[in-house]
């Protein structure tokens, strides 16, 4: 089982007053790794999803492993201005201003399963913006994985447009 | 064979007159995802890594899937900032300026064999900072592996401090 103390806790970052859950450890030990990865495949294959949607930056350290366990597609969700080729584009809160991810407009045909990934949910304004990119796809459903939930910060709440929203760890 | 119709070419990105290899639509064929995966994986079992490190961000489409493959750990070097912890810090040259990349001071123990990974090599500018980030550990050897690689641009003659450089497709 993959545990709280894969992660190494760093306080004050980015921010003085944030508690910064670090996935560098967890991919650091080569076991705990696996271990990680082996859960969030199970958890996918239940989802049966055709495609698989990760967030930059973290969520691409299992979105593409997931896809090529998964025998499907890879779509990567960048911030703005990465992506090369025309795009959907999805403003989102900050707590002071306002940022934008994007996706290609061609990056995946309607009506397919979609899995969103990424690596913990937090006030869940990155992933309820990527869900609404996923819906200019008129997907038939959109499931949302996570390695992590920070529970306290209510962020599931914000996700109603999902099909399911999933995490291997609550805290 | 993965080919180089495997990637979208678009010009003027990310500004006029640069040619741009979109590794998205790579990835957003199963069949030639996985196929590139088969080829890089083939390539990394050779080099019998103890570790894989890939650069941020299109390196961790195929890195963290490589260590994954080879039971080994895997190590992001991330832009400046990024990383939460203690970190050693490498400025490489832009076109105008300078930017830097980082690795935690305790990504990996001393005389490793390690594999550096990252999607294209250009001018080479970033692998060579990766390279020289990673010989702060002391590596036994560390090999430097690339889906493509541009000549034109002479980047492997940068890569001097590399045990050997790889790439899959020259353009």
């Amino acid at each position: 089982m993959i545990r709280i103390d894969d992660f190494r806790v760093v306080n004050d970052f980015p921010k003085p007053g944030i508690k910064f859950y670090d996935i560098t450890t967890l991919m650091n030990n080569a076991d705990s790794f696996k271990q990680a990865f082996e859960e969030l495949l199970a958890a996918a294959k239940a989802m049966k999803p055709e495609v698989v949607v990760a967030l930059e930056t973290r969520g691409y350290f299992f979105g593409p492993s997931l896809a090529l366990a998964l025998g499907v597609p890879f779509v990567p969700i960048r911030k703005k201005g990465k992506l090369p080729y025309n795009t959907y584009c999805q403003e989102y809160q900050l707590e002071y201003g306002v940022d934008s991810i994007e996706m290609h407009t061609d990056a995946m045909a309607e009506g397919k399963r979609v899995l969103i990934f990424d690596d913990i949910l937090a006030t869940g304004g990155t992933a309820s913006a990527a869900i609404k990119l996923v819906k200019n796809f008129n997907p038939t459903s959109a499931d949302v994985l996570f390695i992590m939930e920070i529970t306290a910060l209510n962020g599931r709440k914000r996700l109603v447009e999902a099909s399911s929203v999933t995490s291997l760890l609550s805290i």
